[in-house]
């Protein structure tokens, strides 16, 4: 095009970046593979910058850790100041209400019309469920970067009740933009809430024709279960483009949904978490251009994503070279393996000629299905012998049997014990197991399985106190209501209101996963009983507490053991 | 003066906040204090704003954690963002060279000259022993706030081996000004520099007579132990004030030295975080003018600070109304206490009259003398009378006997287990106590204790793995060097390596204390070893230490027990 249509063409066509689950600082400490999220979000800003994009969008799961470490937080910051400030100027315009739209900070307005703030990119974000929001303040790691003006986190529902999305309205020059974000929720729960039409998607009064609406969003899209996911044909059928966050497969070409009312674009993780098929296809970010109601994507590959190859074996197909009989069968199985794990080493380093950004070590996975009697062999030998040319040494060789499920855990909650039991999981088991005589007498399993869940796979410290505080107000509360006073009529109330239909539980357990939940609202429900008595029962509240820690004994030691 | 004279005085004068020991974050899950550090800060932070100053100044302990909550940091993001940015120009320059004074993030610059940060009021802050640096690379809490453009962390000394403290110098008109920093450092090892002239102050070459030097430091003043804090003494002839962080009691007039040769002010803390004598004097920060060689400090008291109140009764002044054999005399003791803390809340409620801004529930800590045989009460009881009307119901009494010293531990490492004893002294005990039959065959114990209480007290969850890659990295080298091969030889020889002169193991310990080291300078002194053995020796490292971890079977369980 000649250069004056270009620079039409540009004036009304905004150009966004988009990229999703960089899981900044996953695997941070690994001596080889530490730098590799790091080097991959660099490379991402930088072709940011040298595409002048209008800005940057990402479909959450900014940082892999909730909590991230100093370095990670630090990098961010450092790395968000270097390529997304500066004088290039910010062509559009933002028409909505800003305090609507980024509603996470002290202040509610897009960071590039900051007046201190010079932003030359603007970035946007959704959290996703590595780094979402956590803890009474309901605050992320992405709102660090938000207070600090770096990014613009939206798409953050803070109620539990009912979910509307306003749209952050853009326009450059004749180009109207509504882009809607929702940041991570369990899908169960989402799920329930779309069925239950609790979700509402806003829309501009006037001219709803005349804007192209972007939606991001970070669930599992693909089932896991029958409420465990999102359904495409769940959201709304204006819609035109769909950034999908969470799911690792770049697959980032947009495809029209099912219903063909709107595109699907899967951008995938820049970074595998997992030696998955999924996390082997070739890692993009996308271009995208809208001009009116047109759209372009343009794949871009990434240059520093380490190179994942992943090949599968089936030992029984090679019976005319060797049976679970064979004399030296294992030699020959490792022979084999030896041959496969080459063949893929040849082929990374191939493909990595002219390539001087990417990484030298490739990650390697080779699935040997060991079925019909062959047995496993010793896969510390076999790494020692790719130390220099792998970067996963140590997993390379991923033993199955025909009909092994293998769940790709990466896409999951991540499994933070042994074996890939869940901690929720691992606590139940505790209290079931018939020879522990311990008994939670306040406390209920489930709830304290969520907070020592919280605890964990967020370090979220105050998670199992928050739970005990909570489930003795509620107890007090309930015997304040019924004038209990006897230490005999205590322990039988406590006990019948601890284990009733469940209401009363659920109340501490949604505490704890719904964060941003306001104490004002999660008291509503046994405001009659507290008023009943008014201040004289707030007035007596430390020493009735302390009364009942000692009378109950609330067994904690098991759970400092189990953690 | 008139308008015009003012004029003139403040083109020539610089006027400077000086704040230290904030300690945001200070007991910020306390349902009645939580809140107080915040407050404080912002007070801090709005005086500064109001009284236009050139800049704020800080001693260290701006945090109060060293991996500061999430609420923590977005806070003092928030109102450095909110009080530290806007149009008001900053009118002094500086003629230092900034990559040496500001070397801790990418932008090795004073914030206020960085074109895309609009700052109002630059922040220069040396770190304290609550926020110092960790970990390998080295960064702590105010580096996050530093590579956000939001503070200009100043005074962090690199090098284990000598520190040389470049200042900062600044011209305002015609006062020239150079603001020298060292942030934290343990004291004995800082003490041991002085006195091996490690320490040097680089002056300008030109004018030395001309600038105003300013000395900002953090560490013991008052006498702890022989080498356990810094005399004045030690520091240079040629400052004209040092601004003395660490202590928490306000002594914040400037006062001569010893010597007759400088002025040292304290500020003090702007929060009690212990219920000493010294946090009891009333919390002031400082306003500095710096004029040519002249200087003035305004007492600036705090307003939002929590009162606190403290005497001391001894029981055996009393003998006139009771001595131990009195009928009832726990209950006379009580109401004397009573009374005394009645006493207290009165002046308290007096004194805060007119203070809408101060918290209504003051501090309150009676120190009762019982020696002479008296008996201790019940407390908690007591307590429950002040639930409404105090800020610490629960430790108001503190009884003590005559000659019982009362360490103030707010200024010391604070004590992380139970009664007191430090984590590393637990540490020692275990492995001294006979019956446990754990012996440390690759690690030591000093080293093991130290990686512990970082864990502990800075919630570094690195150090003990550290440590451990340390330990094996230098015992593998070590066992390489000797050309030791058989099972038996590397048993002998590694403990003979664990247990010498003790060079070996300080360097995995200052390894631990000295966060800043770099690799590199740490692993000169084996770098013969090393080299003799060449590539050969890195390609079977991984199998080296797997065979290592397995044969020593490093005891890590009772660790996980003493945590």
């Amino acid at each position: 095009c000649s250069p004056s249509s270009c620079l039409l063409k540009d004036e009304d066509t905004f150009k966004i970046l988009i990229a999703t689950d960089i899981h900044l600082g996953y695997l941070e400490k690994d001596a080889i593979r530490g730098q590799d999220t790091y080097n991959t979000l660099n490379e991402i800003l930088d072709c940011a910058k040298k595409n002048k994009v209008d800005f940057i969008l990402l479909g959450g799961d900014l940082f892999h850790e909730n909590k991230p470490s100093r370095r990670c937080l630090h990098s961010s910051i450092s790395m968000l100041r270097k390529y997304c400030m500066g004088d290039s100027p910010v062509t559009f315009n933002i028409l909505s209400d800003q305090t609507v739209n980024f509603n996470t900070t002290q202040f509610p307005w897009v960071n590039y019309q900051d007046e201190n703030l010079n932003i030359s990119i603007p970035v946007f974000s959704i959290h996703g469920n590595h780094d979402d929001p956590t803890g009474a303040e309901g605050l992320c790691a992405l709102d660090l970067l938000s207070a600090s003006g770096l990014v613009n986190h939206f798409g953050h529902s803070h109620s539990v009740e009912r979910i509307e999305i306003s749209p952050v309205l853009m326009q450059k020059g004749s180009t109207k933009l509504a882009l809607y974000g929702l940041g991570s929720i369990p899908d169960e729960r989402l799920y329930r809430m779309f069925v239950n039409k609790q979700v509402t998607m806003l829309r501009p009064k006037e001219d709803q024709d005349g804007w192209f609406n972007l939606f991001a969003i970070h669930q599992n899209r693909s089932k896991h279960g029958p409420t465990n996911y999102i359904p495409e044909q769940f959201l709304d059928d204006f819609l035109d483009l769909v950034v999908w966050g969470h799911e690792h497969e770049c697959l980032i070409t947009p495809a029209r949904n099912e219903q063909q009312l709107f595109y699907v674009t899967q951008p995938g993780s820049s970074v595998a978490t997992s030696l998955s098929p999924g996390e082997a296809t070739k890692k993009h970010i996308g271009l995208l251009k809208v001009k009116g109601r047109k759209m372009n994507m343009q794949k871009i590959p990434l240059k520093t994503v380490r190179q994942f190859f992943i090949q599968d074996v089936v030992l029984a197909d090679y019976e005319d070279l060797f049976t679970p009989e064979t004399p030296q069968v294992t030699k020959k199985m490792e022979d084999l393996c030896y041959a496969k794990v080459i063949e893929m080493l040849e082929e990374a380093e191939k493909e990595r000629i002219g390539c001087p950004l990417t990484p030298e070590k490739p990650l390697v996975r080779l699935r040997v299905d060991y079925s019909g009697g062959f047995e496993t062999f010793n896969t510390s030998r076999f790494s020692q012998k790719f130390v220099d040319r792998v970067a996963n040494p140590k997993d390379i060789i991923h033993f199955l049997r025909k009909h092994e499920v293998t769940i790709d855990y990466g896409k999951l909650i991540k499994p933070t014990a042994v074996g890939g039991l869940r901690v929720e999981d691992m606590v139940k088991q505790y209290f079931e197991a018939a020879e522990q005589k311990v008994q939670l007498s306040l406390l209920t399993e489930q709830g304290m399985g969520k907070a020592i869940q919280e605890y964990v796979d967020k370090d979220e410290k105050d998670a199992i106190e928050e739970l005990i505080t909570c489930q003795l107000e509620k107890t007090q509360r309930h015997l304040q209501a019924r004038g209990v006073t006897t230490e005999q009529d205590i322990d039988a109330e406590a006990r019948r209101c601890h284990r009733p239909s469940g209401a009363n539980l659920h109340d501490c357990v949604s505490f704890l996963t719904v964060p941003a939940l306001s104490s004002s609202s999660f008291s509503k429900n046994s405001s009659q009983s507290q008023t009943s008595r008014g201040v004289e029962f707030d007035d007596s509240d430390d020493e009735v507490r302390e009364e009942m820690i000692s009378c109950y004994k609330i067994p904690l030691l098991p759970v400092a053991f189990i953690i």
